[in-house]
């Protein structure tokens, strides 16, 4: 028989192909890996998340079994909504938290909710690559802003609102930026607030790396001066456990958070509540905020390591951005030589990169790439920038 | 501001506002509820599950938290793909299914890969509601075919699939449907192969109740017969547990395939892999087949103390199929009372029960209601169907 497939599921995805064929080659367990996006693992609360299980278990195990509510666990959304007052928002409430498979459901959740086809979403340019996918799944016009070493360009960001106030939203993801590892300014912040006050765009404020911060202050979140016009999304999996795929949106909308529970309840009918309630007990018995700092102790190691490398190893003409957070370092290549080019001489060479090109909704053939330092040993990362360096080095005839 | 949200999810949702205003009224803990579709928790093996989870955490911790493949855990698939041996599918690959947030996941994927706006697709009538609720965010045109205590009506079918050779699929429950709790008999199962073979309409087979069949005989899987023609699914909840939300799609058509996979890892990059890992070590260390064995015992009793009850206490006029497996019976009332009507008259006795009309494409004020026994204690059941009976007869003024 010939399926017949939709028309949207059919129309050409450059970020999803793209990123298989990367994948593919780079699949072979031979090969240094910079090119994911992975936790460490030895930051995995396992003998501890062993015992919540046990007691989750013993205590209610019916029900961590059963069906249960869409929104999710009120204990776990209680926490989250608490949490905010660390991010500088302080009237969140349970009751504006939904439990999400990961925070990638809740791009899908609301690019369902939120865009008809050739409506138009702003971007950072560029920009996390499955965000760009998701909302690709419903055909809006995408509108890249260039993102600055400090933060979204607001000049750009001030005309490009001018001239489509009818645009949905606007999807930033302000601390350590996926692919960019970038963050905004304050100052840059408050000139993003002054700049959407008073229209209808919605800003869908991504935060999966704010709290892997190791060095300078993080920036509020857009919450507290956007109230109901921002979307906040948050996770577990970087400072917990990605596995489990529990993150959330905070809505404080009524109407749009009806919506996004309505549609998620034809979605799945709600999250693994066996999982909800092992976190939430997990949260109950440990201090998160202990092993946060362990984790980020980690990153901050290899990050500075990676730094240190790409200083020695890269030759003159790839620049970086220092990170002082989350787990990518993103670095520039001179004009002469395209990521593409850099990934398959690395690749020859035994080291896999991610290209820059799959996070741009329009450029191609572009000069960045991303390297993840969060999950390779030190050996790794001083054995695959070496050889990243030689390959960068032949390309430049150097 | 203004949130201004999409059509598509603005659109009326009748399934949705009907269900949201019962669940509401039926929420009181101190109601006798055969209104929902919950399994019994005395049939979840918590204590196997307690077991299954220590020993994952202590030999695969790190697997169970880190991120993991869209697809689904390879030992998982394989079960599955044995299973349907049992169904009379002798050549499934653990290759050919895709590990989803229970099946109802399945119905949204399925949804995004094959319909646009206007597409015609076929349903029974009545049918499964948050399928109805489903299909409906993709914007269809849905077909509904009766369907008969024998199955669904091929004289009717085939009509339709003349009429409309271009529907993109049919979705049918072959065993104990929801709501009807009706069968296909093997005579109405071939009629379907033959009018559907030759044609390009997918047949989606869901399959949740099949392995809670306590009499009788069950029809193998339509995938014997219509091969990659047909998308079989399937799930955990209604024989391990539903809160961990793993069910499966089993889809030998490449290309369908690769679009489900393409959306599943847009909308969640992955189903929960720490559950998948359990579920997976709870089958490999216990007698499943036997576990289901003492469930079926269970429901059986109830299904038949709820027949009894319905001959017992419910007025003439009021008729229904006996049941041979799954969770609901359903009943029809005479033309003068609507199961509105009755839905009423009981909750105000302190019963609520599920009336027929979310289950409808587009029939309206119907005379069907659901009623579900897996969930309550026999003294409920008694006490339940006798203040039903009641209710019924006050309002046919006996």
């Amino acid at each position: 028989m010939n399926v017949h497939m939709s028309e949207k599921i059919m129309r050409p995805d450059f970020q999803g192909e793209f990123t298989a064929s990367i994948l593919a080659a780079a699949a072979s367990p031979d090969l240094i890996s910079f090119a994911g996006g992975l936790p460490n693992p030895v930051s995995f609360p396992v003998e501890a998340m062993e015992k919540a299980t046990a007691k989750v278990l013993a205590e209610n195990g019916v029900q961590a079994l059963q069906y249960s509510g869409t929104q999710g666990l009120p204990a776990l959304r209680a926490w989250i909504a608490k949490r905010y007052e660390t991010m500088g928002v302080y009237d969140v409430t349970a009751d504006d938290i939904i439990i999400t498979n990961g925070s990638q459901q809740a791009l899908a959740m609301l690019g369902m909710c939120m865009i008809d086809p050739g409506d138009k979403v702003l971007v950072e340019n560029p920009t996390y690559l499955v965000a760009l996918q998701s909302f690709h799944m419903f055909d809006p016009k995408i509108i890249p802003v260039q993102i600055n070493p400090d933060g979204i360009d607001c000049e750009k960001l001030s005309e490009t609102v001018k001239a489509n106030p009818d645009a949905k939203f606007i999807y930033v993801i302000p601390n350590f930026q996926n692919p960019t590892g970038l963050s905004y300014t304050k100052e840059v912040h408050d000139k993003v607030v002054e700049i959407l006050k008073g229209t209808d765009i919605l800003l869908i404020e991504d935060n999966p790396y704010r709290e892997l911060r190791f060095a300078g202050e993080a920036t509020d979140s857009f919450g507290k001066e956007l109230g109901e016009q921002c979307c906040m999304l948050g996770t577990f999996s970087k400072i917990v456990a990605p596995g489990m795929r529990i993150g959330w949106i905070c809505v404080r909308n009524k109407e749009l958070k009806a919506k996004l529970l309505s549609y998620k309840s034809t979605a799945d009918l709600h999250t693994n509540i066996f999982s909800q309630l092992v976190l939430a007990q997990y949260l109950q018995d440990n201090d998160v905020d202990a092993h946060i700092e362990k984790t980020k102790e980690l990153y901050r190691a290899k990050a500075n390591l990676m730094m240190d490398c790409m200083r020695k190893y890269l030759p003159e003409g790839v620049t970086f951005t220092p990170t002082e957070g989350g787990m990518f370092l993103w670095a520039t290549l001179p004009d002469s030589i395209t990521s593409v080019d850099l990934y398959r001489a690395a690749l020859a060479k035994g080291v896999a990169i991610c290209p820059g090109d799959p996070f741009y909704e329009i450029d191609r053939g572009v000069h960045t790439v991303r390297l993840n330092y969060s999950n390779s040993t030190d050996e790794i990362i001083e054995k695959g920038m070496k050889l990243l360096g030689e390959a960068c080095a032949e390309l430049l005839g150097k």
